[in-house]
């Protein structure tokens, strides 16, 4: 009987295991709740899970990530063809500092974690444990539960806070991050499909390379955003792998390729670059509504393709 | 008889009388041989000609004009509504100094000429005639005409060189100019029309207003042009009239409004002027290939359109 | 006695006779009265008299003139050296029809006048004297008095207001320009001196010739502006006169020589442009304060000079 | 007696142990040839000896690296001040797969890797041993003497080719890198001093924090560069930390601070952003002679500067 609808739930990859960063932010998925929660080991095995069917989408962690980072991710959606990003989440990042059962904070001297989380936790660690030493974790939950089974030769891990709800730990410390208001942007990533309606609300986000490696090509590429009033909230440079000095460029720019001043945007950047790739138009994480001028609004694109037609089968133009 | 196919004849008007450098300009359009030729007394009658049907066409100065020139011509075109250039002459700028027959250089005291031709032979008249004094004329060719009749007060004056065959006039002095290869541009202008077809070697002339003083703007303008890999052959700025700073451009581009990127520009340009004026697309007068990047050839809009297409209906990419 | 005296004042060169729009923006200046003011018939001879000694300062008109106007005047600042502009005044521009004593506006057929006045009236001319004809002449001042002693054909002549005050005119109408705003703008010239120190409500005055014809350039030039804050209020392209295509820009920017932002902005141009004049930095005529970015003010000027020296000296930074 | 000679002798810093790449590009300093080469764990350490004065000068991979790479040096660079980038050393990148002395390749399941010489192996790895499993290590070769001694539960190691000079191991495969030309670029970082004199094949590296978010911004710093002629040879961003969508930028420009256009630029860059750093002027790794436009020479930043003291001294302009 369970059977018969168990066809119908959809599967959903995410860095785990259970207690993860990732986790968190696929529990603010609506869409989400009581599907199948598969957790993966990175991100192309999660970009792989989309593109061979196995799970309807991936989420993963984009910017600023604290449990296998940005450029990963970025270089794994520069190179995995046929995905969409087709939404955005913001968790909050916290990190705890936990150890085996019985354990306490005089005892730390080896202490796991993932470099990215290590680093963003320096600070505390220097000042509340001047001789620890690093073992780097290629995952802070996994290397969390080697330390309990025994696996990993340190005492302590560095872990999000939802370890504590997963596992039994010892909680050695709390808040051990630096930054008080660190945040990872996560998205969600499905097969290629035609965009969802655009909300107000929504960013497109491309990978860009440039047709070569003078600052006039990184300048000509910003202004077909600025000559169309698009404000981009994130411009991350990735080497393109093939030699130095060769960049691609992450971007996010705000508006739907639905919107009139985007899609012709999307046109001047296909025009100028060897290759563009169209990540998807989705909701951005913060619901904020885009503000832009007048003067690039839908209407007046419209109106100046009126006027060209009109130019073009030599109407008398009025009032122009 | 001659009634009958009369009315198969078209008239072009021209800024008269016969002799003029705009008669000159009207001698090198295939078209017009053997057609009516009206001339007429300056650029504001020779538009109403073309607006009101009298005329198929007008020649008028455009650039460094001897006979009435840039400005006057250039604010026409920017407010008389319903007309397009379509074609563009270029006429060798000479001239001679005339009296009335038996005349002698020795005896010229008053020196009749239009202001501009005047101010183009002055290092001339300094050195030859450095007692003279000037009459300001309307047109160099009616004031010839004047100073033969004795409506002239002058001794003698400033004349382009096909008065010599319309007129008994005495030659004073050749090539008194004081600029040896100088030039005037003339247009050919008529009814708004569909544009002729492309040659190859066109040029689209505009009038394109700025949304305000700031010289941000004039860049934006610019921009339109240079991101479209579009060079401009003229580019003047002229009052608006309204208030002091406020400016109109107007522009000669390569190209043709039937080329990808040509059209593309007008767009922009539409969509962020308050005004824009097309004038027309025409072949140059030098007839020169214009000349382009590979990348804004048509080619390269057809296939970024057909990209964006793919995008919005949700084919994966293949290669982009 | 007198004569002790008259050696010490100073003698100002303007448009004349008496009663032009040039002699009204001579009186605005302070330091012009009780000084010989001295009528002459071009901006030729007006900047002779500057250089050569005869005059301390000449008034001429620079932008959007009545008589005599614009383009002569830039090209003369263009070409002239060893001149200064020392101060800028504005003069509402109005027209005035006139006729000899016991004219009436009836009898009119013939009217003489400047071509830049006359298209100034057209209207008003077009509506209340459709049958009339136009006679130019190079003053409108000196053809009106050539109309009263009979020596100009016409029988009425458009003139400023100011001629009523100096000559026993009938007045046929007033108000008669198209435009109840018109302005012309003036500049006082006078030998190259030391800038005067700034006000803090002054502009800069160049003529700047472009490296070669093609968009870019122009671009370039604009941004030695832009990228240091500073606005243009006039920005006019004028032929260089040695072939069609290429150009030069007169300009006014906001801002005084001893500003760092523009003396910045004047090296960058120097660097870039195969010529440009500096043609002087006066107090605006609308003595409006010019108001820039913090960030371009002269203290931050100084604070980089400070640091790229500590670079060089090999000082280690402080919070820089 | 030796301690006599000792103190003269100098200390780098580079990531040990012996056989890294770091060490095969301190290999290429001639300076540090005979000196002291003292090892240390990361980027931190190696920069705390130069601030400290343990050593003169620690080598650095600064991008495309392989042993802890780039984001990690380039926030190092931009936070840890009095240090200057001296040198600049290119060493290509390539890897072999170790094992314990009498191990084959068969006998692989677990391979310790840094993740970054993990990634850049992935290839090879998944189609040579497509059952293994991935041991993440901090070092490359601290990881592989581990795993001699039994440290390291791993049975096979990638490590770069120098380790078969120092260490006795098993060499399992060759070459096993996906790119063939990877090459790792490494800065050598002494104290601030004076920048050495130019040798015209010059960088400049620099890092920029842009003074808000929008696309402007960049734009606007870019144009530091290119308006006066200067090519980037490298620009990345990075998040600056203390919220999502806030960068600085890490650029190496092409010359020396000892040059005008470069001096010039550091000016304007210092006027226009909340911080910029100056890491310093050095010889290329690649010796390659800086080429710019004739316009961007010394000898036009002198002449312009002659230029601007003219004016403001009140020398008329001769044949400007």
């Amino acid at each position: 009987m369970n059977t018969e609808s168990e066809p119908s739930r959809r599967t959903y990859s995410y860095l785990g295991p259970a207690g993860t960063f990732t986790e968190a932010a696929l529990a603010q998925v609506v869409e989400a709740r009581d599907q199948i929660w598969r957790p993966v080991r990175n991100v192309a095995e999660a970009l792989a899970d989309v593109v061979d069917g196995t799970s309807h989408a991936a989420m993963i962690a984009i910017e600023n990530s604290v449990d296998g980072g940005v450029s990963t991710a970025q270089d794994a959606l520069a190179t995995v063809p046929g995905i969409r990003i087709i939404g955005e989440y913001v968790v909050p990042v916290n990190f705890v500092l936990v150890g085996r059962p019985g354990a306490t904070l005089a005892d730390v001297s080896l202490v796991s974690a993932h470099p990215v989380a290590y680093a963003q936790c320096l600070g505390w660690l220097s000042e509340s444990l001047p001789e620890h030493a690093h073992v780097p974790a290629a995952s802070n939950v996994a290397s969390t539960l080697d330390l309990l089974d025994g696996a990993n030769p340190a005492n302590a891990a560095i872990a999000p806070p939802g370890i504590l709800e997963h596992h039994d730990v010892e909680l050695l410390a709390e808040n051990i991050g630096d930054k008080d208001d660190a945040m990872t942007r996560f998205v969600l990533v499905g097969k290629t499909v035609t965009p969802p309606a655009p909300t107000g609300a929504d960013k497109t986000s491309l990978i860009v390379e440039l047709p070569d490696d003078h600052p006039g090509a990184l300048m000509e590429m910003l202004e077909q955003f600025a000559t169309r009033g698009i404000n981009l909230s994130l411009l991350a440079s990735r080497p393109i792998g093939d030699a130095l000095g060769r960049y691609r460029f992450v971007i996010d720019a705000d508006g739907h390729v639905h919107d009139e001043r985007v899609a012709d945007a999307l046109l001047g950047l296909r025009r100028f670059s060897p290759k563009v790739i169209f990540l998807g138009s989705y909701p951005r994480a913060d619901r904020a509504v885009v503000h832009y001028p007048e003067r690039y609004s839908d209407e007046v694109f419209v109106e100046a393709r009126d006027w060209l037609r009109g130019i073009l089968s030599g109407e008398p133009e009025h009032g122009s």
